[in-house]
């Protein structure tokens, strides 16, 4: 092994200590060809041409983002690559690689194959290499990931037309579930803890929906509501949402399907058209759950056709 | 305000709770104009015609790379930035822009302005926007920035050619004197602190030393001679150093000139053509500390023409 570009650095940080060495070889070897770009003080990326470069960078830190109780070293690793990606999903970007940076407690050290196995494993089924990073001793896991992607005409929060239809991916509600039943205590169901430990960036659907006419896009970071209501403020337009349509997963309610986040699935607006072939191409659900229309921006929240109040969780996500 | 791209995702994690959105508005008030494309769910940086995409990202975590009693929050945020932003210069990259995932304690909050200003005045000199980044509630300090460049043809680690002779840039030793101080339990000089509180990253000299001819470079983020051997491993030739012509600060010995890390100036190797005009355009020392020889890939060290050996404390960057 030569050089590895910034990875080289941190093995040689004279206030961490030693060690860091031994985690990058380890992480290398793990990624194999999925980090074969690996090389200088940077990397250097080719975006394709006639396309626009797409980045995003999230942090998952333990105790902020999750805890250690919740998810092994894979699932940590995994979830945060996937979380990440799913910022190029809103965008419906493709991918050109990431870059992590990660931080480790010297207990770590046994479970960072395992760690780097889940990061592989959230950008191998996407054909995204690992372009670099760097590895710091601390004393929480923390990942961040910076991701880049390339879209001819990337697909962007604001773009909703009035009469649009607005739709989402999957089905919603296990992420907030599980977070629910780990916070009292209780052990959550394994439908709803696969939600949250195994998010899917929703990628190629994106780009299909992109390429079908999308209008507007965004991805179920922060809760259905809450997420729509970006979108109601980047269009400046009303958003019209019906409760009985919301699709969720398991025995969650439509309301805590709604205010469930790091769902990491879709929200985008267009016409009827984006339902055709996208069940046939992804088996996956793209559940038609209300309208855009001309209005102050907001979500207008109904239930069979019965405006209702927002529940006071939600009040803070309107119109900011 | 409507939306702030992944800075709002931050301002609404479940886990980590309020107050995030009020230093995101904290952060893009200090940074004004110099934030002014932060939008979507990711960014989109539009990379010059011909030129090719240069990447890094780098972690300053508190208690790894600085402490608190060492650098108030501006020079947390400058530092920080600026040893990111010397990975680009390392490849002669001119900056496209910076992502900026930051985790601060809730006591930080008070000093995030500050904070906000140092990141600020690390970048603007430059004409280096910030696109993006996001924020989380933890119990250290820890900014991961990702800088992004662009370059025709970016400099790299290999590409040297024998006979080369070895350019460095800037006085070395200030950092390392600085730590050794703290670690000892005094107080650094002034203008050892300096170097570590502030430095600057070599942008407009590499991109100078680059146009000029330069054939390999590399920041000294790890010391002088670990380096060097960086540059020795990738290019397979051995360098020799002249000791004695090592440029240190004040009184540090060039021993202690050659081990100290975070430097981040720039090692060049090329004709005696980058010397011209550097002086004159930069008002900076290039200074001439060796060549590129055949032999093994390994730094040897010469005093007034004799070879010595390397201390026991350099052996471990050896032909790595």
């Amino acid at each position: 092994m030569t050089h590895l570009g910034d990875f080289e650095g941190a093995a040689h940080l004279r206030l961490a200590g030693g060690g860091e060495f031994d985690v990058v070889r380890a992480l290398l070897a793990e990624w194999g060809d999925s980090a074969a770009g690996i090389g200088d003080d940077a990397a250097v990326v080719a975006v394709p041409a006639g396309q626009q470069l797409v980045v995003s960078t999230d942090t998952s830190l333990e105790g902020a983002h999750f805890r250690r109780e919740w998810l092994n070293h894979f699932e940590i690793g995994y979830r945060s690559t996937a979380a990440a990606l799913s910022d190029l999903a809103a965008m419906a970007a493709e991918p050109l690689g990431i870059f992590v940076a990660l931080t480790l407690t010297d207990g770590d050290r046994a479970d960072v194959t395992r760690l780097a196995a889940g990061i592989r494993d959230a950008v191998a089924p996407h054909g995204c290499p690992i372009l670099g990073g760097d590895v710091t001793r601390g004393e929480k896991i923390a990942l961040t990931i910076t991701v880049m992607g390339a879209a001819e005409r990337p697909l962007r929060r604001s773009g909703s037309q009035i009469g649009d239809r607005v739709y989402v991916t999957g089905l919603l509600g296990g992420p907030g579930a599980a977070l629910a039943a780990w916070e009292s205590g209780t052990v959550p169901s394994e439908l709803h803890r696969a939600r949250f430990a195994h998010p899917v960036a929703r990628l190629a659907e994106a780009r299909h929906l992109a390429a079908a006419g999308a209008t507007a896009g965004i991805d179920i970071s922060d809760g259905l509501v809450a997420d729509i209501a970006h979108l109601a403020a980047a269009n400046d337009l009303r958003f019209d949402i019906d409760l009985e349509h919301i699709p969720c997963i398991g025995d969650v309610s439509p309301l805590d399907a709604a205010a469930s986040g790091e769902e990491y699935e879709l929200v985008v607006t267009g016409s009827e058209k984006l339902r055709r072939d996208f069940y046939t191409n992804f088996g996956l659900e793209l559940t038609d759950i209300g309208a855009v229309s001309d209005g102050a921006p907001e979500v207008a929240l109904y239930h069979h056709g019965t405006r209702i109040a927002a529940p006071a969780s939600f009040d803070h996500f309107r119109g900011e």
